[in-house]
């Protein structure tokens, strides 16, 4: 189970506080997803990271009510159109295009994705996997305190929710 | 579009004949494709090729009642297992397994595929990929002829038709 908190933020501030904390720079990419429009709680996407080239589909089922739970499978693909197009073909229609540029972090077993992301503004991801789910939010919120994130700070939309919210304004 | 009759053969004879006409072996493949079950005239399969490690996902529209027309979409993928979980958990419902050896072989632009197919003997699939139908069929039943198939020769069945048909006997 993929078990993580999403944090809005300031990029600069926090990605100085994840540095200090000795968490270690892991990739940068940037991705842009595009996602499919399947009923929740269910995902289902295309992510190309743009600078490695890389194409990878991906579901994700939730598994609660603050988007906080996943379980998540993902699997490499050689070509971002054809696997776009037998898609469509499959009767998958596209909905929303999600693009950021993500920082991934590592300290331990913590994994910090902090994201720009495109329209939307600054966002960290903590994360954990872990089939005990309660003991994973106590590790993510051991370090979320530590960079000064309350829970006020919590962002429970998922970043297409915020993407079509913000459109519809 | 892919242009394709497929022929009820004799393996070793009709090898023969095929190197005979100056056909160049491309490769050799065990492949074991995954049918997943969705209406006709739309096929999806998962292709792993057994000896290279290759997984390719397809879908294909027959375009004709005869199965000689195709339009094909294959995409490589790199964990069979996974992309076979994501589409279980999409929806798609496993149908059945068609396991061949094929030989490829190609002389100018028609590719031979003569496959001996698990369960139901030896078959070659003469190609021809082109958008004009009439003279990719005018060119397959030159080759044809000269390996001495008929009309009579001709098995206008799927593989996974004929594996169900065999199976329900």
């Amino acid at each position: 189970m993929e078990v993580e908190v999403k944090f809005k933020v300031l990029f600069d501030e926090i990605k100085e506080k994840i540095e200090r904390l000795g968490a270690e720079l892991v990739r940068e990419e940037v991705q842009e997803d595009l996602y499919f429009d399947i009923p929740l709680p269910n995902l289902l996407r295309i992510r190309r990271i743009v600078n490695t080239g890389e194409v990878i589909l991906g579901y994700k089922e939730i598994k609660d009510k603050r988007n906080e739970e996943f379980d998540e499978i993902e699997v490499e693909v050689k070509d971002f159109d054809k696997i776009r197009d037998i898609l469509k073909r499959l009767g998958f229609k596209e909905d929303i295009w999600v693009k950021k540029h993500r920082h991934v972090y590592r300290l331990g077993n913590v994994t910090f994705e902090l994201n720009r992301v495109e329209g939307l503004g600054d966002f960290l991801d903590i994360e954990v996997i872990s089939d005990n789910v309660e003991d994973a939010k106590r590790e993510i919120w051991k370090v979320a305190r530590r960079l000064g994130l309350k829970e006020e700070d919590v962002e429970p939309r998922l970043y297409q929710e915020l993407i079509k919210e913000k459109g519809s304004t």
